[in-house]
This record gives C-alpha cells, sequence and structure tokens, in this order.
C-alpha cells in the first residue's frame, strides 16, 4: 500500500483525490490546504486525515505527494518533498521563476526521486492516439505543427495578476504539446499577443489573444493559436503535417446528437472546459504515476518537460513584451 | 451533328436544354410544348425552333426526341418516337399504367431504336462512386440497403391528384437505386404508409409518409424510408452494409462552411431540393445519352429499367392499400 | 446502507458489481453465481460474500437484487426477489415466454416492490439527450423512426440457440427505444429476415439479418434494421423525422482522431461493443436504480416495459415465420 | 456584344475560355500565346482566331483583355491596355516587383479602366459564405484568423526558379484572403519557412514550408501556414474567431461517400487541386468581371488589392531572409 498525501483540496485537487481513489494499492492519508473546510471536507470524503505539511514531510510512511495547491507553493512543495524522499506529482507550473524550476530540476535530479508535472493532455485518448500513429509512421516525417488552444473565457482578473501571464498559465500545455509531438526542440520562437477580450486584461499587464511561431532546430514550423475566450466551449486542437499526410486532433462532444432543422445542420458544441475535455486524461495520469510507482519505471511528463515548457513559456513573454524574435 | 427535339419546355425540360447546349456535335432543332409562350422562351434561347409533335415526327434528320412533357404524354410519345425510329430520352415514368409501360417498352425493342429513361440519381457522383465501389468489392457481398428519401415539401395538391400516389410519383427513384445497388430483383414487398404532414393528401387518395420492405430473389433485405416533407431540405442518403463493410451516401451541401456559436457546431442544410443536388447528375445523363447515341453503344438506365421500377411501385400501391405482403 | 445481492458474475454482472460500488450508501453483500470460481473472484474484488439464491431470500437486510445471470433465471428471481420483499434490478428479457413475463410483472405488481429491467440505451447520453431534445419540441411532432442496430458479430453458435432468437435477443433493445422514442404504440408489425453471415446460424432456426416496420395506433411509421456483424465495429444509431427537422443519434468513437492520407480522410471506427459504447449507460442506470429507491421514485424502464418490449419481439418472430403482418 | 482578346492559351487560359463562353453577351474574338499550336487549339475550340498582341491593341473594337499568360508579361500587357482604354481582367500577380506593380496600378488609375485581378477564392461558394456571415455579424467582431493552404505537390523546378519565391507564387493568395476576410491591414509582420519536401527547393533559393504571423493595425492576429506538398490533396482552409463564435471554412470533396470497414471509417480526400477545388470560384469571377463591364459598376478584386498582396508578400520575403520582424 502507498500511502499518499494531497497538497490542495481545491478543484484539481478533487480530481486528484477522486482519480487516486480508483487505484489499487494507493490510500490517500493526508489533505492538507490553507482552507481548512476544504482540506475537511475532502479528507473525510476518502477517509484521510487533515494535516499540515510538516506532518506529511515528517511522515516516513507518506511515499508520495500530490502537489495540487496555488502555484507559489510548488517549487517549495517540491523542493521538500525531494529532500524527504518522496515521490512527487506536481500540477505545471514547476515555478513561475525559470530559475527557480530549475533548482527544483536539480533537488529531484539530486536525490533522484520521481517527480511527475501535470501535463494531463499527454494522457488524453485522442491527443494520445495521434502521438502514438505518428511515431508509428503512419503520416511519415512531421514538418508543420499547429495548434488551436482556447479557453471558454477568461479566469478571474485576481488570478490573472498573479498567473504570470497568459504564456506561463496557459499557453505551457501548448508548449509541452510541441515538444512531445515533434520530438525536437525550439531553435526560434516570435510570440505576438493582444488584448482582444477585456480592456482589464490588458491594464493588469496581461493579453488574452497570441499567436506564436517556433522553428525547431531540425528545421519544422509550429504555429499556436490562443485565447482565452471561444463563445463555443473549450476549443483543443492541434494537426500534424506529415511527408505522407496529417493527423488531427479534434475536439470531443458530450453527446453525438445531431440536428437538422430549417436552421442548419447541427452538432454539440465542444465539451465545455478542461475538467470535462480531459476527464480521462487526468484519471490516466494518476494511474501512470502509480503505476511507475510500483514498477520503478520512469514517468511520462518529467520535472525536465516542465522546465522546458516554462523555458518556452519565458521566451514567448520576452518576444512579445520586446517585440523580438527570440533565439534559443 | 445530331438534331434534337425537346417535348417540354417546364422546369425539367429547360435543366435537359441547358446540357444538351453543352453537348459537342447535338443542336437542339425543335421545342414542342402546350404552353407556347414557354416553348417560345426556350426555343429562342438556345436557337430552336417552336414545333409540334407532327413535325419532329415527320422530320427525317431528327435523330434524339427528349420527352420532359408531363407524364400523360409519355408512352404516346415513346411509341411514335419509336415508330419513327428515333431515339429516345424520356423522364420517369413510362407510364401511370404498367401495362402501357410494358406496351411501351414492346415497341422500342420491337424497333431496337435506343430509349433511355431519366434515373438521373445513377449519375450523381456519390451514388455513382458509391455502386462502382461497391462492385469493386470494397465492402464484400451487399446484405442490407436503407434509403432515405425525403422532399423538402409536398408538391401542390393538383399534381399530388395526377401524380398517380407516391410510390409511382416519388419512390419510383428509389426502386431503381434498391435495383441499382444490390443488382438483385425484389421476391416480396411489404409498404405501409401514412398522411402526416397535410389531411389534403389523405383526403385526395395518397399518402406523405413511406415505409417499405423488399426481400430479394438472394435473400438480402432493402428498407426504404420516404417523406414528403424534410423542413432541413432535400434528404437523399442511402447506405448498403455488405460482408466487409459499410458504404454510405450522404447528403451534398451547399458550402463546406462550419459555424460554432454558443448555440451549436453547424453546417449547411443539404441542397434545397433536385434541380440543386442533381444539376451533376442530370448533366451527365444527358452526355451519356448522347456518348451512347455517337458510340452506338447501349445506355445505362433502360426502358426496362422503367418498367421494373414501375412494377415495384404498383406492388408497393398495393401493399399499402390491401394491407399485405406482395410476392413478386 | 442499502445492501444489495448480485446474482450473476459474468461479464454483465462484473460491469454492474463495478457501477455498484461507485454509489454511495450502496455495498454488495452476496454473489450468486452457478460458477464458483467466478463468484468467487468478483466477491472478493468488492469485499462480497459468495452467496446461494437461499441465503440471499433468506437475508432481511438485503434490500436489493441485480440479476445478471442468464436469461432462464431471470423469472424465478424476479418472482422469488417480489415474494422476498426485495427491489429488483434485472437484465433483459424477463422472460423468453411472453406468458411468463407477464406472469413476473404480475408479481411485482402484486407486492408493489420497485422493479426495473436493464435498458441501459435509454440512459446513453447521446440517445437520452435525443429523447429529451424532442420532448421539448426541437423538431416538432415526431412521424417517422429509423433504427439502425447491428453488432460487431455473431455470439457463439451454442448461445444463439438459447437465445429466444434474434428478435428477442437483440431486437429487444430496439423495440424498446421505438416504445421510448415515439412514445407510442405498435399498431402492426411486419418483419423479413435472413441468414446472411452464417449458414449454422440459419440452421439453428435463427437469422442473422432483418427488417423491421411498425406502424403505430397514431399513424406514426418506423423500421429497424439489424445485422449480426457489421465488419466496422458497434452500429448503434437512430434517426427521428418530425414536423419540423430530425434528430439522429449517432455513433461513438473511441477517440476524436483525423487521418488524411493519400487514400483517404478516415476517422475511427465506432465503438467495438456494447461494454465501450454504453459504459456510461450502465452506470447511469445504476446511478437511476439506486437514487429511486432512495427516494422512493418511480424507475424509468419498468418491467411493464419489458414485457411490451418482449410482445413486439414475438410479433416479430411470428411475422417473420408465418410471413404475415401481425395485427397487435 | 463584348469584344474579348484572351493572353495565354495555358492551363487557366483554358478555364477562362471555357467560362467565357457561358457568358451573355460576351465573345471571344483573339488569342494570343507565344504557343502557336496552344493558340490555335483554344482559338478554334471557341470560333476565335490567333493574334499578336499589336493586333489586339489596334482593334477598336476589342473592349476586354483577359491576361493569363506567364508573370513576366503581367505588366506590360496591363499597361498597354491601360493606355488603349481597354477593360482588364489579369491573374495574380500583377508583378513580381512590387514597383513595377505600383506603376501598373497608377496607369490603370489614370485612365479608370476596370482592372481585375484573379483572386479567385473570394468567390469560392465556401469562402464567399463565410464572409457574408461574417459581415452579416454571425461571430460578433473578428479576431483571429488561422489560414492553412497547401498544395498536393511542388511546382517544377523550372518554375519554382522563376516563380518570384513561395510568398510571391503561393501565398499571395493567402495574404488576399487575410485583408479580405478581417477587413483591416497588417501593422506588423514575421514569416519563418523551411525547406522540407525536396533539397532542390532550397538549393534554388526558395523554401517549401511556410508559417506567417501578421498583427493588424486593430491589434487582430493571423496566422499562416502553407506546404507545397499535402500527401492528401489540396488543402484549402481557413477560421475566423470572433467574439461570438468561430466561422470555418472546410475543404471540398469530390464526393459524399462514406466507407466503414475494418479499418476506419473514411471519406474523399479534399479536390485534388485548384482547377477543381475552385471551377466554380473561375466561373463566377468570370461572370462578376462581364456583369461589372456590363453594368458599369466596380469589381471585387481590384489591382489596388493585387499591389496589397504583393507588399504582403514582399514583407515576408524579407522577413523570412534577414530574419526578422518587419513593421509596415
Amino acid at each position: 500500500m502507498i500511502d499518499v498525501a494531497l497538497f490542495g483540496a481545491g478543484r484539481i485537487g478533487r480530481i486528484h483525490a477522486g482519480n487516486l481513489a480508483r487505484q489499487t494499492g494507493v490510500a490517500l492519508k493526508y489533505v492538507v490546504d490553507v482552507n481548512a473546510a476544504a482540506a475537511s471536507e475532502l479528507s473525510e470524503k476518502y477517509g484521510a486525515k487533515v494535516a499540515s505539511a510538516e506532518q506529511v514531510f515528517g511522515d516516513g510512511a507518506i511515499k508520495a505527494v500530490l502537489i495540487g495547491s496555488s502555484t507559489d507553493t510548488h517549487a517549495d512543495l517540491i523542493q521538500r518533498a525531494a529532500a524527504a524522499g518522496k515521490a512527487i506529482f506536481c500540477e505545471k507550473p514547476v515555478d513561475l521563476s525559470l530559475s527557480r524550476a530549475r533548482e527544483c530540476a536539480a533537488a529531484v535530479a539530486r536525490v533522484r526521486v520521481t517527480c511527475m508535472i501535470g501535463f494531463q493532455r499527454r494522457f488524453d485518448p485522442t491527443f494520445a492516439a495521434v502521438k502514438q500513429r505518428l511515431d508509428a509512421g503512419e503520416i511519415g516525417e512531421p514538418e508543420m505543427l499547429v495548434v488551436t488552444s482556447r479557453d471558454p473565457g477568461a479566469p478571474p482578473l485576481d488570478y490573472v495578476k498573479v498567473s504570470g501571464g497568459i504564456f506561463k498559465d496557459m499557453l505551457i500545455h501548448d508548449f509541452d504539446i510541441f515538444r512531445w509531438i515533434l520530438g525536437d526542440e525550439a531553435a526560434s520562437l516570435y510570440a505576438t499577443a493582444s488584448c482582444l477580450t477585456d480592456p482589464a486584461i490588458a491594464k493588469a499587464g496581461d493579453a488574452d489573444s497570441t499567436a506564436v511561431t517556433i522553428r525547431t532546430k531540425k528545421g519544422r514550423l509550429a504555429q499556436i493559436n490562443t485565447s482565452r475566450r471561444a463563445a463555443y466551449g473549450y476549443d483543443q486542437r492541434f494537426e500534424i503535417l506529415g511527408s505522407k499526410g496529417m493527423l488531427q486532433a479534434d475536439n470531443h462532444r458530450p453527446t453525438e446528437v445531431v440536428a437538422a432543422t430549417a436552421a442548419s445542420v447541427s452538432r454539440d458544441k465542444p465539451e465545455p472546459f478542461f475538467l470535462e475535455r480531459y476527464a480521462k486524461a487526468y484519471a490516466d495520469e494518476m494511474a501512470h504515476f502509480f503505476e511507475a510507482l510500483a514498477k520503478g519505471s520512469a514517468v511520462r511528463t518529467t520535472i525536465e518537460d516542465g522546465v522546458k515548457a516554462l523555458e518556452l513559456a519565458e521566451a514567448a513573454t520576452t518576444s512579445w513584451r520586446e517585440n523580438r524574435i527570440v533565439e534559443l
């Protein structure tokens, strides 16, 4: 039995707790959250106890920690968990500071604990199938990647202000998709952005619409377009052009109803947001984490992946703010 | 140069005149219509003359006649054209009377003139591709056919009254599709029907919604569902299940626009009606007719096909009216 | 806490056990199966005990039984459970004998226990959405229903022989869909069938391909086409034409990958079979059953629904065997 | 009757001649081509005469010229036609030299002759419908545009060498789409490119894969991705995200066949190349040109549009070659 502590009893923490409960040989022992009520409710639901970080790191029986608390706590918790020799699953980003994130990666590397970053999209059935078929050679050599990533609506302004900006907060997932799908690294990056949905976002120093172009070391091209607003739901698509064809990852829909009326022939909008779209991905990444622990095998999304994606997010922020192409 | 006479300057006559104008080596010489204004307008447009049937059949230079006049004129014109040794293209049905249609077929057979019935659907790019791929063995042996055939709206009541009923007027096309696609003949047929869109149709002794089942001599099964009303346009689909898969003929759309809004993700409705949906089919059947004349080759939709489809339409009418299974 | 006994530790029994484990306030206490190993394995997995039917019915703490054992055991178990005052969830069909099924319904009615029949398709997200939107008036009055229901492959011949025939075994679900979607009852029914996939099925007195037409009391028309074989997977579609449009329930796919190659533009096949396609439906029907027990509310798929669907299956069998239209 | 001269009897010249033949009140009088055989064949087919440029410009009866000859002849012919007071329809680009193109525009402006540039995509039914629906406000204010434009295969190397490079030869259409759809002008542009399909293209100093980002004066963002090779056909799509939704222009297919087999569920590839995909667009732009002449109204794609698209193509070439963001 692997005893686990969960940091963060919010939206994502509850998802992880639910998925953790479905793993065999795994038990949620502690829930840690500054919101005592949330910690209490979640721990009761799964038969765990409310605890402090000190208790978690002081309990040798705890083999793994899940970090789903706010971004500003990630680095500290990773370092303490690494120091305590505990396996780590941490939500993205590792930290808003690239140097701090690199310190975390170094700390993890020193003690060689398992550390998985929650790039759950890699576990989405559609995305994973594209990757698998691409690797199997179905479309030959990859050449161009186009990623479309749009949220249904902007987060609260208070969150925007501490988010690290759209590139670190939102596109970090898309940068990871880029690296994972193409299996290649960025050589240069150009990003531009606008504030088109809400002037308050611009006032907070951030943007809500971005266009990023990456040229890889192998000369492949990638374009990412994002928006904080899509009236039709959560738009999560990408397509990869190869020498022998194209693979597209299309959106998921709640149902397969087709309605033909005097107006049009219509289908459902995409799933509303990430909790629905990536429900299976969240379950599968959790299963993967504990399977890796059980088998002693490597995890698929490492802290190095987290650092690399952050590097791209930082480069994009610089490119946008300084209006220049960034060489990597 | 093949000189041609056209009977009927109405909607379908105009379509044929336009397509005929695009054939090389073919000239429209005469237009015949009881509506003098229509005949005059159409003949002027294409440099032809208004004529009477007598003039047409008395002019040895006329090598072919296109019959697009009202149904009650078809049989007489076919017989006179056959007697005059002219090649014939005639709209469906040959006649509302099966015995009269058989007499026409016999007359044509005696003099061995080319006689093509306007089952234009066989020339539709999608339908033709399904047939070609089925014959190429893509889905193995055919087993079941499902035909969906729905008009956007009922014809005027005056037309309904002289139409011969929904089975002879509307489903005759679907019966031809059935024979053509399966390459098999009906052994038994069951038809039921209802009047669901307009009570006046029932009052006129007809139905507007039908469900037909045919069992073929080889034991294959076919189902046809039709309606005189589809709020979303002209619905023309069929699917054929085979031992190794299924081929479907889907509707055509005016454009490939996709609109994603807060309401749904929608595409265009199907083409509004037969003139739009079968525009290319009408052009291709006309090209086929004149190519057959030029080459002396057989036409793909013969008067025998016209008689066979009518036999099924009559059987369906009987099945419905007498509430019994008809053996063929 | 509601204590439950499960009859049947086979494929469907395991599905129910898994879904039952996710209900709050419900505990699996007993597993009953003639296959001792299966019963033992399943009971261990969920912390239950292997038991006999006698133990189940003799234990007053058992409030509900789930019947997922072989068809020939259903009626007896329903009657014993009803006599013992236990709530019942039973897989279709109630029994292969219509009179026996009616006795069961009468037994249930007498003691007024909750009895739900496992017509899980009503709980499928796509099917349920069609029904909800139809009832909301989105396409006006329903007129025609076309149901396509095809298995990926025939069951083992030993099963075919005791299955009661394709109409009772396979189409019973489609008959339930017909009644549920149209909210109307059959006035007359015509069924024909063939054996096209495997002569051994014909030798066993059964068919593998069917075409059914139903005319309802309100004059609506329905057609059902089924096959025991679809090379492309489990084909579960229906469409309902109404006065203002059409609603279609399309197949579900494992992923939303689109592959464009020199050959074609392709998507995934439908889900392979019922366990995958109806995974959510099985979960939702189980939640519905226990919610109904908790609230004392009515279940959505009653034993009367089971009897009505069986009546249609029997009428279809008669229609096919006697080659006649059956009035209901 | 408007007498017309056609320059260029090649692939596109033949398309225009065929569409011109379908206009009423228009006659093709002359065909000019350095390839005497091609000129002769085409002029015979449509009852025209082979002529020299001198004859064309010296014949006062000629009211309009269609310029479909090689790119290096465009500017000279436009200027001579303008000088002769003839209406002009010219294929893109006006010229490979921006200054020369501007001179042409000035020449046209001075004499105020009608001059239409063949940006046929604006006349494509799908593209035109997107524009019309966007302008009607269906998705609110436009924010982001993503254009995917891929040829099935690279042109011959000899053509590549004189093409002016991929941005002027291929993306000029996409730059026109950008301006037309967004109704906005570029403020800055970044382009990168690679040679991924054939090293000979790189050797010729050109690229075959490009990624362009444009920021408009209103802060809107556009991304264009192109390739000279798409194994699955001619890929011509774009999508526009607006404040209230998204409009997508999807590819056109030859037929609407769906094939479901043990491998997948597949549809036709997109139309193979521009002659098929834009067949209707070519017909409609020709009709528009002659309608404008007949009515004395403005044409929709002016020589100014041709110059503006060329400016963007030049900026993109510069951005790529000098690896810098170009401000416009």
